[in-house]
């Protein structure tokens, strides 16, 4: 049995499962019950009305001040009561939609959707032909094609790599304008200044190629922000907050809260500090535009107390994912979570860390997976072999999360009549109207028989990870943009440059 | 900080999770509907009528004709109403101990418990040093210790790895006294002869050291009693599977049903008859003997329809595993799954394919998940770095299966308050409370940064997992036995070999 060419793909061209929005068939795991959900919450109000955050953001503290938080401007501290709290977060959307410049790639965010993003960030490239070596822009580009050729892959939470040899003061300038150039996929601001938060928003409403009116109405871009974990809201970060959510733009607030370093030695602990982190940055968010999307982010996880090593796609990330699904759930707010590992080499511990963290978010309900590929090293490093593991991990797991087909059962039930006891079912007319399409095809993996594969060279998942993203990069095209668009970007980029240097 | 050392270990002895029973903590997942799960049971029952199967043992056909089963003694053929299996099935216990000669390795099977075993029968044994190679005695016999040494493996599925330099007549007997010499745990029968399952039960007991009577009222060896799909029982199994239930010892029920080529091209269709095999297995050892322990096994998956390969750890493995679930708690009996790949070397492909069948299997409520340990190349090599790497998994898996202890949460808001914004936790009390066993700790994992890690030679995981089984080889220890049970089981060796020389 031979299966048909897809259309558009050269023979040998790496099998992928085609773009889809992937939903969760199956409801969220209730990891933890609703008691100690609610016991967590009310922890976390405890933490925000008596401990407070430190706010290094005028604005910010403006905004918590005039909603009527208790505010000491001289210590920077930010104090929120339960009532604030609850009432404030309440005007924050449940679903949105994520547009992109290719209005085929734009991407559902929360209810049953589950999106699949880039690694964020790595300041570290690594391929099996160069070895590791710090990130520049030749390893950025080649980031962003892969992850655009990669169909698994939703959107970009960041630059896959940073690009480390372009000038810091208008690195974004460059590395906005590749994303949107090389890839037809969402992609993400940094809170770097709000300035360059103001950039970014331009420069992807250029490239949706849409006025500003519709640009605030459709989310089409996203800006991590970061607590500077415990309990402190950087200003760069709390004004990019702060910018998005009042341009509309989908903003997701994230703790880093490793246990037994930024956080109390529990899980449980932690999840209160990380929850009243969140909170917080939700509470700014609706108070900067009531409205505004903004996404639920955990990261909490426990530092290794033996060594001080951050560990990661543990068991203590799983459950952390899973009750962090749940206390999004709770506020009505999507979740967002990571595929994570801290593996320094393409291996099986990279492929059972990855495999915790994917099923714990996935199963846990969160509808954000960031890192989701190419992350290593505890994400310093981008791997272009651990990408296509990833990119294969991701199409077993939205195949799994798809509910079964059980539209055929009569049909089954004949062909087992037709087959009877002892037989095969090879040449069977229910095998063969089904067979090309029956059942998953992988990207990476190979069944072969041992002789057969030993006779072929005997390669590793990431030997043959490598040969894939090799060929995808060479099959690359870059996907088209509209004259007017890419004449409108590189003249913003230029008048923006010049900005800069005058400066 | 620095661990204590458990005691007993050398230093830089392997750190493991100490044995124990594993409980799932969370609701097993709902992964079809209750409609769809009837759907199944319906189109099975209708098999079972309509088709039937064919039973190669007389006493089996005896026995479901005295039941009232329609049965062609010419075709070999049974068919079997619905009521009259609705019936049968009711007097199966939904769990059971399985009793091990030292009591502390007695393992719970079914409601919460969770139980992970060892590869069952693979054919080759490998590892980094020697390479692959048929697997002889002195494989076997290092396999088993390592499994005794693993404490997160519960009980023997099977031989690790088939002692092929045995003389077939009489290596059951060899193979079973070692099981019993070089470990305390479980163990199981192989359905080779009525005598050899004979010869295994009395084995059993001698070892447990207790009278027949004791030994009928507790489990204490298993029995796999594989279906030959589609529809089809063998003598063999059949009359092993009837020996076990007069016995009162559990027999897993398992049906090999790949999709496409044992059974209909579609998960469904594979399902209904997988589920048509298992109820007739179960009828069968509750005709043989109302009440004996039976196990509803799944190994549904399917084929490569390209290359004919069979496909394991995929997206239809896992969604077989949770339908498979959700069918044995309908049957209110426990399910047996495994722990698959089809990746010939221990690489990312390896352990990605064991985490979506392990994850699969744990959260779609498998009692037992079978070949849990050193399965590679789709069964047919025992592989002793993989026999590692699967038990850093199961670890993880079992520690994340353990419910949120959120009992110090008013203790964890009063560390933050201590703590405050842009602190950290190191140093206060909650923290050095609990820092010694706070969290998981790896056998495997390594965390340490990337540059420490080269400078210790940059191994792998799997070159790691190599030094690990070595060196818990090397400080195995055989546990005792006591010495009139020692002599009888060589007594009884000696005079079966005896026998089977004279037939």
């Amino acid at each position: 049995m031979r299966r048909q060419r897809r259309a558009g793909r050269a023979p040998n061209s790496p099998r992928q499962r085609p773009w889809r929005a992937v939903e969760r068939g199956v409801a969220p795991i209730a990891f933890a019950s609703d008691d100690e959900i609610e016991a967590i919450h009310r922890a976390s109000l405890r933490v925000l009305a008596e401990t407070g955050l430190e706010v290094l953001s005028a604005r910010a503290r403006t905004l918590f001040a005039a909603a009527g938080a208790e505010v000491d401007a001289a210590a920077e501290r930010v104090r929120l009561a339960p009532e604030l709290v609850e009432r404030t977060i309440r005007t924050a959307p449940e679903t949105f939609t994520l547009h992109a410049r290719n209005p085929a790639r734009n991407v559902p965010i929360g209810g049953p959707a589950i999106a699949f993003c880039s690694a964020a960030t790595p300041a570290f490239a690594s391929d099996l032909d160069r070895g590791r070596r710090p990130g520049g822009v030749a390893d950025f580009e080649n980031a962003v094609r892969l992850c655009q050729s990669l169909d698994s892959m939703h959107f970009f939470y960041g630059y896959p790599v940073e690009p480390q040899d372009l000038p810091v003061e208008t690195r974004h300038l460059d590395a906005y304008r590749s994303h949107i150039r090389l890839s037809d996929k969402v992609w993400r601001a940094y809170a770097l200044s709000e300035d360059r938060v103001t950039d970014a928003l331009e420069m992807a409403r250029i490239a949706r190629g849409v006025d500003r009116r519709t640009f605030a109405a459709e989310p089409s871009l996203l800006l991590n922000c970061n607590t500077n974990s415990p309990l402190k809201l950087d200003g760069p970060m709390a004004d990019g907050l702060i910018r998005m959510a009042e341009a509309g733009q989908p903003v997701v607030v994230s703790a880093f809260t490793m246990a037994g370093a930024m956080a109390p030695a529990t899980m449980a602990g932690a999840l209160v500090e990380q929850n009243a982190e969140c909170l917080a940055g939700m509470v700014l968010s609706q108070l900067a535009k009531p409205g505004a999307p903004v996404i639920y982010g955990s990261f909490t996880s426990n530092v290794d107390m033996r060594s001080g090593a951050v560990a990661l796609g543990t068991p203590e990330f799983a459950k952390a994912a899973m009750v962090s699904g749940q206390l999004a759930r709770r506020y009505r707010v999507p979740n967002k979570s990571s595929n994570v590992t801290s593996s320094n080499a393409v291996d099986a511990q990279a492929a059972y860390e990855a495999a915790t963290a994917l099923w714990g978010s996935a199963l846990g309900g969160a509808h954000i997976v960031a890192h989701g590929v190419g992350w290593l090293e505890a994400g310093l490093t981008f791997s272009f072999e651990k990408a296509v593991v990833d990119a294969e991990m991701l199409q077993i797991l939205a195949e799994t999360l798809t509910p079964l087909d059980i539209s055929d059962l009569d049909a089954a039930v004949d062909a087992i009549a037709r087959v009877g006891p002892g037989g095969h079912f090879f040449a069977d007319p229910h095998t063969l109207e089904r067979y090309e399409t029956a059942f998953y095809e992988p990207l990476l993996s190979d069944w072969r028989p041992y002789e057969t594969w030993v006779e072929d060279g005997a390669r590793t998942a990431t030997e043959r990870a490598h040969r894939i993203w090799t060929r995808l990069l060479a099959e690359y095209e870059e996907p088209a943009l509209p004259p007017d668009r890419a004449e409108a970007l590189d003249a913003y980029v230029a008048d923006r440059k010049q900005a800069y240097a005058d400066a």
